[in-house]
């Protein structure tokens, strides 16, 4: 096997479209540096000979983006920054056990300044664009990367995120990334941005990938103090997972159309089959607010502080000038303070979880707003400062999360993400997998209706009931005579009435299954409901309405089915009853029928 | 039930007794407040009452001191300084669970002041002298809690641990100290001295009351932010436990007769069956002196550091001179320094635990010597930073540990100690537990020796092979008509040999069972080895000599064994072989035999 790449090409046809690409976008600022050509050719060649010898390289040909504050052998570090560029003499941790397994490494991209930012503007080799809207910010710190995923230049980029600079440019730009739960990947090899919680990140296109490429490079080396082992008692999800969402006070200031994005993509999930509840995360924002409002900033002074320090005259130059102000900052903070703030990260911390507790994930959007590159040069602590809501807490709580596309506003990504416990990874992948699985609305209005004995298949399919619906007033139903009893729904230009149903999202698999299946004379065809959407609903064939009644008068299936219980029941005085029932038992008119 | 008090006396009895030795011992130092004797009587009489009830109470009646920097609700909470004190609403998490369970608080400790210490001597209520020689300190910084159980004033005792402070006074007054795994006793309650590192401890003069006590106040409260759930990949002991100790470089300036203690613990861990190897430690004692050495003393600072700089005239009088030294001169300490002292300390602790990766835990003397008063008091932190080799690295690096006593030097306690990783609490104590219990060495001279068909019942009674020996040149040796063959060994006065054997270590229950099960004409008696010592051995009854045969020639069973496996192949030339085998085939002169 070769993974993902099979069939597809073979890893020196990769490499040379990916250069190709990188011609062909014009993008000059999203790569730092790139290895040449020939190389990178040379050594495809070497893994397809490999690959045809029979050697299992998983991914084998997929191309590969790195942050440039990752080693890669044979290409500069620069965290972006010429000054403080050094030559790495072997890879990073996780460079190295990708290439072990036939990825090929193109170029290092480019980033935020040692990784302190969530903008993708604060670099001296040029604000990264977003590869959607080129007057709009990437997003960071991981800017590069995620640009380079975007454009299809690279199928994988590794990022590093310690406030979100792996999830805020995976939003912008419309694709996936995993801050998996820190200390799974190994930081051998990367430039610290904050030690303690800095995490290696993982972006694709294709949450599966991501996901592969996250088990690939995951697990200690041996040399970073900081690497965890997976925790064997994995986390896996319950048969119908919860998850929160922030109360509505939380998710103020959000971008124009970004409230009906976020509130499209919970009824999304919940279409899946999952309980949503409000929950307020006020602790958790708090967190977030001790990353740079007290004394852990010392720790980004400990990583480059001394650095930046010594080059006063390149700030402003080689040395972005809002990452020296951020860095040097933290230069004179007290311990005792950074112990203070430690407890109170503690308390909040445990208040946090506590009303997280019960819950598979909390969705919330990605990040805030998207601005222009001329909003972000007008107020570049601010701009980025809104950025990091959602994303801050993760990494100082030792959170794991996903940020997965929920589509668009205004013809520009919009992302959401799902955050959860330390060591949740998998169950959050399976979450975002359930999200971004494309969903298909079933109108159902007889023997599948909750209740009724066909509605089993339903959920066998995967389905989930979203709402009761009614049809526009267009339709007539008529009892078939079928065993299970089932109605016939059928349209009519005139005389036509409102019909009870219900709603059920399944999975575009379990749709596909469920429809196949259907017996005559049974079928699936649009339905408009009474607000106008037009939906995938049951429908019947003409000639099921031989020998049908029209019970359109009851205004629904299981209507006609009380009523007719009752009949059986009462008897006489049933049958002396009101006219509506009399009326819905005369046979349809079978001229109405048709369409 | 009533768990450990069952049948020993009443609550109320236990009580006052309790009061009365404290009258007793005259010890003014031990306790800093005491409960009013009438209210604790009454509390120890309601508890009686509801065991008479048939209330499940398992430590009914256990009379216990709380070290006072611990709440205990209707007490001063002083942690050792007059002007610090206050008035506790509620009991400590762990002081409520015991309460809950029938034990009964009679006062609260001494204690080297904020905790800070481990001599006994830094607090204005007095210098806490040790429990079995008033001349040397108690050890600290719970100086009283420890004295208090060793006295035999109180069943159990809490204190806390950021340094070794639950185990050095434990190992200088001969008692169990178990500082279990950060985070499973919740510190609510109790006065900080390193937040992020500080233990709640438990002292008893018994192991398993002392684990009986930490599982009864371990688990979360809602409420300590650091509070952990045990693992429930609890730790087992492997049937061959592998248990490391320090290389002979790292054992340098022990108190004189202390290393031929430890070597003696060692062998007595060894006997039990437990593989010791020797490991380099140096990583984790350079770990340890991150504790006091850098930024970390910050975190003392931020506990009680802006209560003692209020009150500098306070200083030499109630609040203890070198105390306020120590964490005053956390005050200053900057935050970068403490991230690069965390990196170092995270550094320092992988390569320390991976050179423990393998080994159930290391066993170490507790402390490193026994100072008098006087030599504390003319260099008191020279003094006290002797005490913690062996205990300041464990916090630090998130290790457990378990301290008991090993024997007697010059008639003072001795103490070593089982650290081990985060949640292996239950191995450790298993561990400590054969250690602690008394074993019996076994001569055997025949069929259970290694090899042979009997030895399985040695290792089935929990026996470990000691030693090959010799028997004192006073014995002859018999092969008796049994099946399988068995050796008698008979003492004589004259013309006696020695004879080969090995020595085997059971413990005491096992080695009762054993002998229990033994049939006639077996029996255990008492052998003379070659150097002198006398232990028990198998001899055999009279009566078992008739028809035997005298091989004593071979000088041991296996020799004879051989010997005649050699015949009986051998054949005419064996026959026809040396006098000695000619002369040990003889029948046995019976006269010889009796004593």
């Amino acid at each position: 096997m070769s993974g993902f790449t099979t069939g597809v090409a073979s890893a020196a046809e990769r490499v040379a479209a990916a250069f190709d690409r990188i011609a062909e976008v014009d993008r000059p600022e999203v790569f730092i540096s790139l290895r040449d050509r020939e190389h990178a050719l040379a050594e495809a060649a070497g893994i397809d000979a490999r690959v045809a010898e029979g050697v299992i390289l998983p991914l084998a040909g997929l191309v590969v983006a790195v942050k440039d504050n990752i080693d890669v052998e044979g290409l500069p570090t620069t965290a972006g920054s010429r000054a403080y560029a050094y030559d790495p003499e072997v890879d990073a941790t996780v460079i190295a056990r990708l290439r072990a397994r036939g990825a090929v490494v193109v170029g290092k991209t480019n980033l935020d300044q040692f990784a302190t930012g969530l903008v993708g503007t604060r670099s001296p080799f040029g604000a990264v664009r977003n590869a959607w809207d080129p007057s709009r910010i990437s997003g960071g710190s991981s800017s590069g990367s995620a640009v380079a995923v975007a454009l299809g230049i690279v199928d994988l980029a590794l990022g590093t995120d310690t406030a979100g600079s792996g999830r805020v440019p995976a939003a912008l730009n419309g694709i996936v990334g995993i801050k998996a739960t820190r200390g799974l990947l190994p930081t051998t090899g990367s430039v610290p941005a904050c030690r303690s919680i800095d995490c290696i990140t993982v972006f694709a296109r294709d949450l599966d990938l991501a996901r592969l490429a996250v088990e690939f490079v995951s697990g200690p080396d041996g040399r970073d103090s900081l690497a965890r082992d997976d925790d064997p008692r994995a986390v896996v999800l319950p048969a119908r997972p919860r998850v929160a969402i922030p109360t509505p006070e939380h998710l103020d200031g959000l971008a124009p159309g970004w409230p009906e994005a976020f509130a499209a993509a919970v009824e999304r999930l919940r279409a899946t089959g999952v309980e949503i509840v409000e929950v307020d995360i006020a602790d958790l924002l708090e967190a977030a607010t001790l990353l740079y409002g007290g004394a852990f900033v010392a720790e980004r002074y400990a990583a480059v502080g001394e650095f930046i320090a010594a080059h006063p005259d390149l700030v402003g130059n080689d040395l972005d000038a809002t990452v020296a102000s951020i860095v040097l900052g933290g230069a004179e903070a007290r311990a005792v303070d950074l112990y203070r703030d430690r407890e109170r990260l503690d308390l909040l911390g445990q208040r946090g979880l506590a009303s997280l507790a019960g819950f598979d994930a909390l969705l919330t959007p990605t990040t805030t707003w998207h601005p222009t590159l001329d909003e972000v040069a007008a107020d570049p602590v601010g701009a980025n400062s809104r950025m990091g809501r959602f994303t801050n807490f993760a990494n100082l709580l030792d959170l794991a999360a996903v940020a997965v596309p929920a589509g668009f506003v205004d013809g520009l990504p919009f992302g959401v993400m799902l955050t959860g416990r330390a060591f949740s990874d998998r169950a959050l992948a399976d979450l975002a997998r359930r999200f971004l699985s494309p969903r298909i609305d079933l109108l159902v209005v007889g023997a599948h209706l909750r209740g009724q004995p066909l509605n089993v298949q339903l959920v066998a399919a995967g389905g989930a009931f979203s709402e009761a619906v009614e049809t526009a007033p267009a339709y007539r139903l008529h009892a078939l005579p079928t065993t299970p009893p089932k109605p016939g729904l059928v349209a009519v230009a005139s005389g036509g009435a409102s019909i009870r149903g219900e709603v059920w999202s399944l999975p575009a698999a379990g749709f596909a299954t469920f429809v196949d299946a259907l017996p005559a004379p049974m079928a699936i065809g649009a339905v408009t409901l009474a607000d106008g959407r037009v939906l995938r609903g049951f429908v019947c064939e003409p000639a099921a309405l031989v020998g049908a009644r029209d019970v359109t008068r009851y205004g629904g299936w299981v209507a006609y089915l009380a009523g007719r219980a009752a009949d059986a029941r009462g008897g006489a005085e049933a049958r002396g009853g009101t006219d509506a029932r009399a009326g819905a038992d005369a046979p349809a008119g079978k001229a109405d029928a048709r369409p």
